[in-house]
């Protein structure tokens, strides 16, 4: 398009904006505004989209970091004759593809969920990896609009590192600096060479520009797609609520549809119907081939001593092995995670990203909205960092598999600050997640090779110490089952373990049998979903159920259990047994006696619940 | 300290850093070696500290970033005189105060517990707010002691902008940079530049020096006292293992003891038993003044229509005016969570922290540490970004308030990206937490007050639409307690509801009443810790509870509830009414419904339960 029709174009946009936000009472026309023109230019001059197939290989893509900004996103979609005006004016309404904030569940041209700031670069880097690294048959670039605001995110900053490490020149972050946060002024207002120095140090190439000028910011696309070796940010001047004057860079109006929506039209021009011939992808060069073959799992013989991070590593470097689509990051720790062992492997498709465990799991959303199945691992505590890239994945409906070590006190001397005692709560929490807390070798392979084929986050813990294979070689274990370890007539209580409670309560089940007590054991490795059938036949059989974890009392293996038992229908007595203080440093053994969770502590837990129970 | 006894200083901490981690056959003794000449330099020439006087207000603050160099930090003790030898080599025993990583729970001249990396940066930059903004009598400085590897954390980078930003010349950033991660190198290695670059366009001085010259470190220190209108970062080319050849710079050896700590020893020169006069802090120039007198909480009557953030920002406007330790921080949305009524009130104590979560609860922890009361809200959905910062805070036993808005599906139009849905779930999980969660403005004021005076993690969460007053001004709401609304001899059933679902609770049991069924309602604003008895008393009463949340099923209110109930005695019934789908953009009425949590559905599902059950 040339100039005149840039412009128009853009004034189409806010008017589109303004009329969305009109319709639906609420949402964030004067975000949008401001970015109106960057949308304009790239829409019409550079962007490369097949809108009838989003799947394309060589599309490029787009991130509207600035979520909110969405009217702006749903009227270039409306441009490019991918939805209508009817649809547009349903925008935020119940049932509506046109979310307040959008997301790929409903859309097929958005990549990612977003709406929490600072994601939408992590992200995007994670997509130029894998057009950079992976995607041999793409030639896609990946352009994130953001805005300054969100440069505030640590997240940001953890993204423009990794992509000028990474030499990610396919990538571009568009600025629009409008100067206005939702509260009032951002800390660097139009002050460019700001953002610019920080970009720059971080080894970007920037461009500065007036963001209302379409030569100017189409010359700035022009210099982005045509800078090797390291990503481009544009920084963009431009004023919130650009073109209508009762609006424009005034505080106050963030979030708030125009106040005279009708006189904003007619200020900006009018209705328009511009519409946009994209330009297509390039034509695919050669299909992207996945080498696929039979996975041939490790396998443990019983009674080895292994640790649970150990088979994770084995499992899934032999994973990686027969599925070429499986991908592996980790945050700096993988000589602890175990993740080296893919590494060393399939060195190709594993992607160090330091310690930044935003980036980490960020990316692993960018290579799995490439249809790439990506295992992302960190220590069990530290995956908190990456809390709310974790919930945002799930309102992606994005598939990825987060894998924590050292989970719990029984990691032993390095104390609190490195123990998992929050994560089982913290997934368990995220919709539509799976989390899985293996106990033996055995079971920890297995679980690697079923979480590729599930939907959703899938979370899966595993410990730092070696124990005992407890499972022989092949045998399987369903997502939502569990394991019945102990069980005779005579159970007067089940005990339910997982992970390293596991033996713990194995051992306590041999020492009560010896004073004449008969437990059953379950070992619930599925601690979501929970398997309800069989603790309802526990619950039946023998009235009680202790359960034991290594994690704080909140949000775990105990309240898991609750979910078989929320239907209305009689609930067995119930205790728990779980971290109730702050540790400190010591052994591993020390640390399951001093939480109450080890073979002893359940053994007398148990004692104390038969001596008060009505004898059975 | 001259140039000689520095060495000589230098090479004791590595003495006592490699027996320390000898002794507990664990630890991270070369992280401890490449700063030991840091240490040496600041202890002996810049620090100013009284350590029989921790809480002198005066004191310089220091804070180890990287804390797993805790052996350092501890052989600085002893040469400081404030640890013995014995109790050095207690370094990681059960029970020992010398943890893994450093806490101040344990050790009174610890700031703030690390251990996870990118932390020390942003509680220091807390406590240099207190020093800068909030302490008139202290004219201390904060030191933070870095690694290399975590300035790849985004919250370093968080720290960085707002340090700069409010022109902290009284923190000091010191950064080992030994080139060595975990794993292995780091992304820049020796080059200092490229964090010098980065330092300085977020707008710091910067100083690069070879870390193992004590006259050069001397002389770098002292170019950051004397730098004035912006934080300083020393960047110090170091190397691991320093002084041993058997480990200097090499890969591999992260966190493990040295192979021969008695060869590493001799080949240090031996032990030494150097003590240091660490500088007296300056004399106190006047006692700092904390202006404190009746607290009026707000009042509202009854039936009047308040939104309980707005009661939470009235309520801490008001707070702040009586107690003058109260400080209040936001994450940009103070206009949303109402912290804006006390920036108004109170400007000199409220602290804009714009999007940067992390950095957020990080400066209210490092306020903690000085003594203040601080508030910290953003929306519930974005605090999921400081999950391992409030993790943390609670290892560190600080005492921070938390405020979450918007929480819920209630939200209504914005869509899930701004729904706090796992909120409740991550801050019960957080050990010694509370969580509150107020369904009118009565009870939220009140709660706001009570807040000031609890310990550890203190967590409220508010509701953006109106809801009517139930509550006279005055109503008492202990912590751990809960209020019944109704009340019957012939309550069928319990529905047990906090927030958004008391008014809907209530709404269904007048429909219920009507059809001949009475339910008991108990409004549990007390979620952590839950009010065991009036549960207990309701289970007996009515046989059958049920919880309704707007929250996801997993770690909210319907299993806090659970925590009455664990104790191996009788349970009644239960059921439970959460959020199960994800969301889209609908109103707040149309999002109460389709996720089951309205009116209408809680009445269907207390039919349905009450049908099911054995007729009473």
């Amino acid at each position: 398009m040339n100039s005149g029709e840039l412009v128009d174009l853009g004034q189409q946009l806010r008017v589109d904006s303004v009329r969305a936000a009109a319709a639906a009472g609420s949402g964030h026309p004067t975000s949008s505004m401001s970015a109106a023109d960057l949308m304009a230019v790239l829409l019409a001059n550079h962007l490369h989209y097949d809108f009838e197939r989003p799947a394309h290989p060589c599309n490029d893509r787009l991130i509207l970091s600035k979520g909110h900004a969405s009217p702006l996103l749903y009227a270039a979609y409306k441009a490019a004759g991918a939805i209508d005006d009817e649809e547009l004016l349903t925008f935020r309404e119940l049932g509506s593809r046109l979310e307040g904030h959008p997301t790929p569940r409903r859309l097929p041209w958005v990549e990612t969920a977003t709406g929490s700031l600072g994601q939408g670069l992590p992200v995007g880097v994670g997509v130029a990896l894998a057009g950079k690294r992976l995607d041999r048959a793409g030639d896609y670039r990946v352009w994130v609009l953001c805005g300054d605001s969100e440069l505030a995110e640590g997240s940001v900053w953890e993204a423009a590192e990794h992509a000028a490490y990474e030499h990610l020149d396919n990538l571009t972050a568009v600025v629009d600096v409008n100067r206005l946060g939702q509260r009032g002024p951002t800390r660097h207002g139009h002050d460019l060479d700001a953002y610019a120095r920080r970009f720059q140090a971080f080894g970007w190439h920037t461009v500065e520009v007036d963001g209302h000028d379409v030569d100017a910011v189409d010359r700035a696309y022009g210099e982005a797609l045509s800078t090797r070796g390291q990503p481009t940010a544009i920084l963009a001047r431009t004023l919130k609520g650009r073109g209508v004057a009762a609006v424009e860079d005034r505080e106050g109006l963030h979030g708030k549809p125009l106040p005279d929506a009708d006189e904003a039209v007619a200020e900006l021009g009018g209705p328009r119907d511009l519409r946009v011939e994209v330009h297509e992808p390039p034509a695919t060069r050669m299909l992207h081939a996945v080498r696929t073959g039979p996975v041939e799992l490790p396998r443990w013989d019983l009674g080895e001593e292994v640790a649970t991070r150990d088979a994770y590593g084995k499992a899934l470097a032999a994973l990686g092995g027969g599925r070429g689509d499986v991908v592996a990051l980790d945050g700096e720790v993988s000589d602890s995670t175990r993740a080296e062992f893919f590494a060393k492997e399939h060195p190709e498709r594993f992607f160090e990203c330091y310690i930044a465990e935003q980036q980490l799991v960020a990316a692993a959303v960018g290579l799995a909205a490439r249809g790439w199945v990506p295992y992302a691992s960190s220590f069990a505590a530290f995956l908190t960092r990456a809390h709310d890239f974790v919930r945002m994945a799930a309102v992606s409906g994005a598939g990825i598999n987060v894998v924590g070590s050292h989970a719990g006190v029984a990691i032993g001397q390095d104390g609190p600050s490195q123990m998992g005692l929050e994560d089982l709560a913290m997934f368990r929490a995220v919709h539509g997640s799976t989390v899985l807390y293996p106990c033996d070798a055995n079971q920890t392979a297995h679980l690697v090779g079923a979480m590729a084929g599930l939907d959703g986050v899938r979370y899966l813990r595993t410990s730092r110490g070696k124990s005992a294979v407890i499972y022989p070689p092949g045998e399987e274990f369903p997502v939502g089952g569990s394991k019945v370890l102990r069980s005779s007539a005579d159970d007067r209580l089940t005990l339910v373990a997982a992970g390293v409670t596991v033996p713990e309560a194995l051992a306590a089940a041999d020492a009560l049998d010896e004073r004449g007590i008969q437990v059953r054991v379950i070992d619930l490795y599925s601690v979501k979903p929970v398997d309800r059938a069989t603790l309802r036949q526990a619950a039946e059989d023998t009235g009680c159920l202790l359960t034991v974890e290594d994690h704080h009392e909140e949000g775990g293996l105990g309240d898991a259990v609750l979910d078989a038992f929320v239907d209305g229908r009689p609930v067995p007595r119930l205790a728990r047994l779980a971290v109730r203080t702050m540790p400190g440093s010591a052994s591993p053994a020390e640390q399951l006696r001093a939480a109450g969770i080890d073979a002893e502590s359940i053994a007398a837990s148990v004692e104390l619940l038969v001596e008060q129970a009505v004898v059975r």
